[in-house]
């Protein structure tokens, strides 16, 4: 990740884009790869999403790693670690919906959120 | 990285959720994650998303740390790496946007992406 | 929809809010919105989500009127009828999927969007 | 709107698509036509998106027309009038947004919202 954040910060510097990632602007192209991803299981079913055929996952590899770059991105400019975030959060949500209370139920799940 | 993927793994089969997290129900969480961050950038300029209020901030870092959640999640059950993926699509953006062509440009950009 | 067109201007100019409603602060309020109606879905099955329970039909209604209304916003920014606009799309979606060819077809469906 | 809502559903039952247009989908395809408008104005300034290009212009009203067309038909679906969500919705915000409270104030409209 460490490395990752240094060639992110590399690839804006050397194209001066700098002046165009305010965050409201990464939050949006963070929002427009992610809508890429969703666009490749628009029409599958779920059973379906779960063995997508091997040029729609080439795709979304990329989308995957554009979604990545935004969000480190992001976090940067906000003085956050993203992993770092992910792991509070995972805390929070161990508190939040005790697995006792929730397991095997998306309806206490959705509740919760 | 590696620890957080443990962890969520952990997470999510304590509650057996297993069963409502396929691919194309993960990508419909990551989109509603990622608007909660456009939520709070909306209305403001960008120099004021520069400086967002603290807590403004802490909810930020939150929903940064759902959407690396859900993206970590949804690159295991694709079979991906998702620092990988991004490393990878870093050095393709390399050779699309040729720092001499569309330095400080952001028409360039969007049109070439 | 001209009345409601009025009854939207009127709303923004009474609370003088006309300034914070450019079109890419409306477009990312748009996608805020939409996320909203995302998110009743994300984990019920395709099945569940023909018939939601009344409560959330209820929710879902109130977002449905918040994305018609910063559409229309939108679209009156940009000197646009969205009625018209979708009038136009659907002879263009028309020519391009002929029923003949897509008939019953997911794939072709994706393929040529 | 409502000669829109029959050729909304001629063109889906020539094309025998209903079977994939579950309101989760639609929601989706909602989601994604609504990214396609956010595309055009992530790297522009909130100045430059009140007057877009021709191109892009010509671009946004057909992506207004999508998010319309799939509105219309999630909406349907659903057994609801999209104008009249909107007509009730307006009426709830008018009570929630007092115009002497919030007059001019992003930050009242985005801690009520």
């Amino acid at each position: 990740m460490r490395e990752l954040r240094k060639e992110i910060s590399r690839f804006i510097s050397e194209r001066d884009w700098e002046q165009f990632h305010s965050p409201k602007n990464l939050a949006m192209a963070l929002s427009v790869e992610v809508a890429e991803i969703v666009e490749h299981f628009q029409w599958l079913t779920e059973e379906q999403s779960r063995n997508p055929p091997p040029e729609t996952l080439a795709e979304l590899r990329e989308e995957i790693g554009d979604v990545l770059i935004y969000l480190t991105e992001l976090a940067e400019k906000l003085g956050t670690d993203p992993v770092e975030a992910a792991k509070v959060k995972l805390e929070i949500n161990n508190r939040k919906y005790p697995a006792t209370l929730v397991r095997g139920k998306a309806d206490k799940y959705t509740k919760y959120e």
